[in-house]
């Protein structure tokens, strides 16, 4: 049976732990298929645990048979050396889907909290409350992972804004 | 017939160019094999430009055969954008070897000046010019070129030691 849906998985990017979330959208209805987290060893090797990263993403990507990916702007106001680790940790992240032949949309945090609250300003607990509400099937999920569906859900508002447009 | 020399790739990565560099080492014999520099099409979506990053330089990494990789350690005192940035390309470039199976070694700037020149203060013209002494076969390399072939040697002296040691 044919699957018109269309597969996002969203990104939330981090060196000890990223996050993702695949979601199903058919039109204006969204569908919950999968999150969790990818956390390299720590004690590994820095190029190894970008390579973990990597091969991680990549394996969501394959494993939920995602068709588009969506990561989340980065704030550039930590410590510089913290800004090029994250740096380096996204860089792999967005490689993963790049890899495979997915476009990789960026949207600013401003942005999500917009298609999936309603408003730019909204808090943490008022995304992960909607990211709950709009995808019943996802259960009780955490801080990393509705990062992530937020991030998805608001590239499956962006994507059809610009269809309709 | 066999060939016991050791190749080394020395990586800088840079989002609009990466120089790369690589040497063969047998013993303390130095010997050039090739550099160039990998510039992603600037036009290109930012995703793919990473994806360029990546499959070129594991392109140089298969086409000659390297057995390790080492690249300098970054400094951060500039912008926060271009840190993200560069950290981003820097992730790409390290994954292609690390993919490949290599280790990846770092150096701080003043490891590898030590390490090309005799001094930890070295300017550039002092560097490309013993990387060019050092690596005759090189001819006349530019700038990004030296630096990757600078980290190279830097590796080939410092493995050395190590192994003396």
């Amino acid at each position: 049976m044919a699957n018109a849906a269309t597969r996002i998985v969203g990104l939330d990017p981090g060196l000890r732990r990223t996050g993702w979330g695949v979601i199903a959208v058919e039109g204006a209805r969204l569908r919950w298929i999968g999150h969790g987290v990818i956390a390299p060893p720590e004690a590994a090797p820095f190029a190894e645990r970008l390579l973990a990263l990597l091969e991680g993403v990549a394996g969501v990507c394959a494993a939920h048979y995602c068709d588009e990916a969506a990561v989340e702007e980065v704030f550039v106001n930590m410590n510089p050396a913290s800004t090029l680790k994250l740096g380096q940790a996204r860089g792999a992240v967005i490689l993963a889907p790049a890899r495979a032949g997915l476009t990789v949309a960026e949207y600013a945090p401003t942005m999500i909290k917009k298609a999936v609250v309603g408003a730019g300003q909204a808090d943490k607990a008022q995304v992960a409350f909607m990211v709950r509400r709009l995808l019943p099937g996802a259960g009780d999920v955490s801080a990393d992972a509705a990062d992530a569906l937020a991030v998805a859900i608001a590239h499956a508002h962006y994507r059809t804004a610009r269809r309709a447009a």
